[in-house]
């Protein structure tokens, strides 16, 4: 067996491993529950001994982890998960054990910047030098490459946060969001869309006025993004932009938003290769975990 | 005379040409109402060209210059003034007229992205990998640099037109953007003070009620951009943050609108250094052209 990368995507409830090149040469995959730190960590470190056959057949390892997260390099805690309500998670070091066990660099990002990696190597942003991503799902997470390059900055964006105008006549609904109430994340996630409506998104019939209202709310935070960071393209991704009917309503209120002043902008001619879903889909994660272990040992 | 540079702001109302090293080494300032194109550049140039005592001492030249422009390297109109209201500047070639006097490559950006470069060089963001640069006057201008360079994306930023929460019941003004009306320009801008309290920003004294408005609003803006690009400092210049007494109510709005949720970030601990005003003050523009100049030479 030649070499191989392994790439980890932690998240809250599920973790996700592979072994992998590229998204054409993946040898193996697993997916389990989240445990506490030591059973969830070991489980992930058998699967990558039981997949290798020499260990110097591993060239890399990358975690695209679930936050907060210390990501300063020079921090004593550099790799920490840090005041994650997750209980037993708070304080976990989750690169050492690695570290200690394959003797290697490790990639460590969160989630969604590794997600938005992954769509930078082999997805959606290829060949892009600025591109926007973002999933929305149980939350809403932003990720930005700039100039090729992830921002990472002080700490790392929360785009999920900013906070939008909210029409509380036409939508007397407070948000869900525990710190914002009404910021994007509180009006425009998975369980807003529940708590709002009475029944989960997914049993929502595609004409429900939920999705004209999540269009509005999606597009108030995507002109934003798209007013700062001026992007190439916009992706999508998450369990809630499986309603890809979606997809149609959020262009057209970027577009009706942004108005005349951003025309110049090739949206209004190329709008459907504007505003995408992931190229790597629910893979984007993992694969992303796989860019970054590419990432560390290129460095 | 040793070698130099040469900066030019080219702004609607003045221009600004300076030929200097660095803030400590300026050897020449002039400014001059913006008359038409030909008339304008002819200025600059015979102002560059009485300062230099050979053409083979002026080692680079840069223009920050008003918008929009284009910015675009490979296209065709690269260096335009593109579809500015301003009378006979639409479609302005302002790159060529100075390439054939001097015969050297050109840096040139917006105003903002130059200003912001100045500041990274020699002021407030030096050292610095990630920080904002916004200027409340006129118009809402923002640029940022992120991993030491400075965004440019598909175009350039509009920080300025991103939407913000407006609770019309509070203040009722519908905000002064041709755009979109309310957006943060619209809301906040010096135009904007004058239209809601019927007198013009400067005249209005440190305590009337406007201000808290006003930090309101900018604090909304700022906090999205912070969400956003989770930068290490936010710089605010421009005619209206010469009201000194705007920076603590600013930081004070924006502590509260983060919460609880982003107070890993020093933020809170260095709050008086974290949202600051320009170093370089009113000369961070043609400043901020020198260093355009010199990143050029550089290149």
């Amino acid at each position: 067996m030649s070499q191989v990368f392994a790439g980890i995507e932690a998240g809250g409830t599920k973790w996700v491993c592979m072994i992998a090149n590229h998204p054409e040469d993946i040898r193996a995959t697993t997916r389990f529950p989240t445990r506490d730190p030591e059973e969830t960590i070991s489980t992930a470190i058998e699967f990558i001994r039981n997949h290798i056959r020499n260990p110097e057949d591993l060239r890399g390892l990358g975690i695209g982890s679930f936050g907060p997260l210390d990501l300063k390099k020079d921090s004593p805690t550099y790799g920490f998960l840090t005041t994650t309500p997750k209980p037993g998670w708070a304080n976990t070091d989750l690169i050492s054990p690695f570290q200690k066990e394959f003797n290697l660099s490790i990639g460590f990002d969160t989630d969604v910047n590794a997600a938005a990696l992954g769509e930078y190597r082999w997805g959606a942003g290829r060949g892009l030098s600025d591109f926007i991503y973002l999933t929305v799902g149980t939350g809403i997470g932003g990720a930005a490459i700039v100039n090729h390059s992830l921002i990472h900055g002080m700490i790392h964006p929360e785009m999920g946060h900013i906070l939008i105008p909210h029409d509380w006549e036409h939508d007397p609904f407070a948000g869900v969001c525990p710190y914002h109430g009404d910021c994007l994340e509180g009006l425009a996630t998975g369980p807003a869309i529940k708590a709002r409506w009475g029944q989960p998104a997914e049993d929502l019939p595609p004409d429900h006025p939920a999705w004209q209202l999540e269009a509005h709310y999606l597009g108030l935070g995507i002109a934003n993004l798209i007013a700062t960071l001026s992007p190439q393209r916009v992706i999508l991704g998450g369990g809630v932009m499986d309603q890809t009917q979606l997809f149609p309503m959020i262009r057209e209120e970027v577009r009706e938003l942004l108005g005349d002043y951003i025309s110049a902008m090739d949206i209004l001619e190329a709008n459907e290769e504007y505003i995408v879903p992931p190229v790597l889909g629910t893979q984007a994660g993992v694969l992303g975990a796989v860019a970054l272990a590419q990432q560390a040992a290129e460095a």
